[in-house]
């Protein structure tokens, strides 16, 4: 299978770049509306915008209103012509996005707005760095097939992002501690590029969530939030002041591993007492398999018990609630976002902590920092491939590595 | 005492708030550089910076460089005439910042650039609202004395700031919730500018010494920092891709009320297990007079009983510094800043927690989260009242409330 050419970008300067940014993420959005927004000249603006619509990136065909709303809308924008809003022409480019866990790859494959065309899922039975990037490279293989289907014809693929948990330097394309898949220092961007010839980018998979959130999600209208993850881990996204927090070292967010839970509780990390040690689902597992010695239950059957009534087991979810409720608590005292997205791997036990982790927030959320919505999404392995994906499509039109300009 | 007037900028658009905060933070700047840095047209910046000029609040006279610098210059600048850098005039304008204690009111009259000029401190007896504010009223008037002195002209004054820790609303300036002070919901703002007939700011003490560290300190050099404070509270200012981070509902690190000690202590805010239950110098005081059965000590005799190797004096400064390096790490682990400043009230007894601290952080820190540089700040409670100032620079310049434009 032959990979596609990528597809450079016709921007040339940082307000090009502002202004993509703007018709991807806000559009449908006329030039003038653009220009406030930006603070650049109608005059850049056209500028920036003509060699995207040459190339097929954008488009601004005229939209045909109604005549009330045309007459409001111009009277809004200030101008007697009618407006014609840009957009981005989502087939204009692919991208694959991959979600690396310890039993499965998830990947899709998305247009330009982070739409997801197309899912595979792969189970994995070697996680070590080597199996793992050989499955990768496969599934992206397969994926990339799907882009040839001629009844829907789908953009030159431009890359391919990675999502993996832990301690991951985004601009080396390096993993440098995931605790969950066993890996220290593997160059994941590197060798699957080797593999594939083509870009890669590689986002600790939180981040990447977080990414997706503020380019095609919550963020397009919250000014502040936090994506909170619970699952296997538990993980945090920022978005404030207008960016995605990175971390001056690249790490940020690691809710998961703040010192709220009992000091004798040692982390798959290896540090103690870091909030996963408790609300992690593994941890939830082993607490109930210890406190109703039965150690044959899985996590579903643990959840059924719980569900059931059993002391115990709603014992071990009670103190996961309560550890990740004042996890919380600590994150938004310290950085006040407007709105926390908890985004479960699979909420089938939300509403086992629910409860305990709200009052626990209740009680250690600090004055008016309290007041931000919380808000659950359902939300599925594929959302992790999409953020990917979403890291892809970023880098891509901010120009950063590896799409150099 | 005739207040003085107050001194419009005569600033119409954002983008000539961005030329006139690059001038005031980076100054002295060429008009290239601004150009380049804000990305607005030269022609934009010669725009904007003209009428500030004229007003006499920027200059521009010619800066005499040394033949093969200019030179130097000019090529680095791609320009062919000699280099004009922009500077504030320091003296265009008087600010007062105040800075509210439970024992002291700490005042400082500072210039354009938070230059401090004159200072005075007035102890404090009556904690409530109505005689505090007759202090600062009778303080601030004290220092508008000082800006009459002609042989040291000070420019017009255009402001005063407060300082208050706790929850403040520094859009509506009040103080909603100030458990040092014993105060909930004063309007300190409006009753304060009644009394002087003068624009008021206030702002949550920390936040203050964060903006003032933002446009005038560190912040200056540092991609990303946090400015942690130690005393009789733990508080934090967080600085974060681009602006010091305020909190969606007005509150953000709240370092202090992290829930990282023993849950049966209950801390002067109400709340269980808060940092500050273990860590502020009122909380290290009770234990040492209990542990050594010595109710008599003041801070200094515990501070120096510990220095002289008593162990259980020791003991409760090691407990601090152990919750302290937690909640660091704790930070550090969410935000990944790239510096950050600790700054104690006194730093008589930082030797005593500090091994701890840092031994405390190591252990927590998230991979490389804990690159982070920690930096000691010797710093005083001028330096709280300067920051008020900087609180009211930064709204002047802004055209933020109360200087609406």
């Amino acid at each position: 299978m032959p990979l596609r050419p990528n597809r450079p970008l016709p921007l040339a300067t940082p307000a090009g770049v502002e202004v993509l940014t703007r018709i991807l993420t806000q559009g449908p959005i006329p030039r003038v509306e653009i220009a406030r927004r930006t603070r650049l000249s109608q005059a850049a603006v056209t500028k920036a915008v003509a060699p995207l619509i040459e190339a097929g990136f954008v488009t601004d065909q005229p939209v045909a209103v109604p005549a009330d709303e045309a007459a409001e809308g111009r009277a809004e924008l200030g101008i007697g012509r009618p407006v014609s809003p840009l957009t981005v022409v989502a087939d204009s480019i692919s991208v694959i996005g991959l979600k690396v866990t310890p039993t499965d790859l998830i990947g899709v494959t998305t247009d330009f707005r982070a739409g997801i065309r197309a899912v595979r899922h792969q189970p994995l039975t070697d996680t070590s760095a080597e199996a793992v990037l050989a499955r990768l490279a496969d599934l992206a293989t397969e994926l990339i097939g799907t882009l040839d289907d001629p009844t829907d014809p789908a953009g030159p693929l431009i890359g391919i992002g990675v999502a993996v948990s832990g301690d991951v330097d985004a601009r080396h394309g390096v993993v440098r501690d995931s605790p969950f898949m066993g890996w220290r220092d593997v160059p994941v961007a590197s060798l699957l590029a080797e593999k594939l010839q083509m870009p890669v980018v590689v986002s600790n998979d939180v981040r990447a969530l977080t990414v997706a959130e503020h380019w095609f999600g919550v963020g397009v209208d919250a000014d502040s939030f936090a994506v909170v993850t619970i699952g296997s881990g538990v993980g945090c996204g920022l978005y404030i002041n207008g960016e995605v927090v990175s971390g001056a070292h690249g790490v940020s967010g690691e809710l998961g591993h703040l010192p709220l839970a009992p000091g004798d509780l040692v982390c798959t990390c290896g540090r103690r007492g870091c909030v996963e040690t408790v609300a992690s689902s593994d941890a939830i597992l082993a607490r109930v398999r210890e406190t109703t010695g039965r150690p044959e239950l899985d996590l579903s059957g643990a959840i059924e018990l719980a569900h059931s009534g059993d002391e115990h087991a709603r014992e071990a979810f009670d103190r996961a609630g309560e550890v990740i409720g004042s996890a919380l608590a600590a994150m938004v005292n310290l950085v006040g976002p407007e709105l926390v997205v908890i985004a479960g791997e699979g909420v089938a036990d939300y509403d086992l902590y629910d409860q305990r982790m709200r009052q626990a927030f209740g009680e250690h959320a600090f004055g008016a920092a309290g007041d931000c919505r919380l808000m659950l999404r359902s939300h599925t392995f594929d959302d992790w491939a999409r953020g990917a994906a979403a890291t892809v499509i970023r880098s891509y039109v901010r120009g950063e590595p590896p799409f150099h300009r």
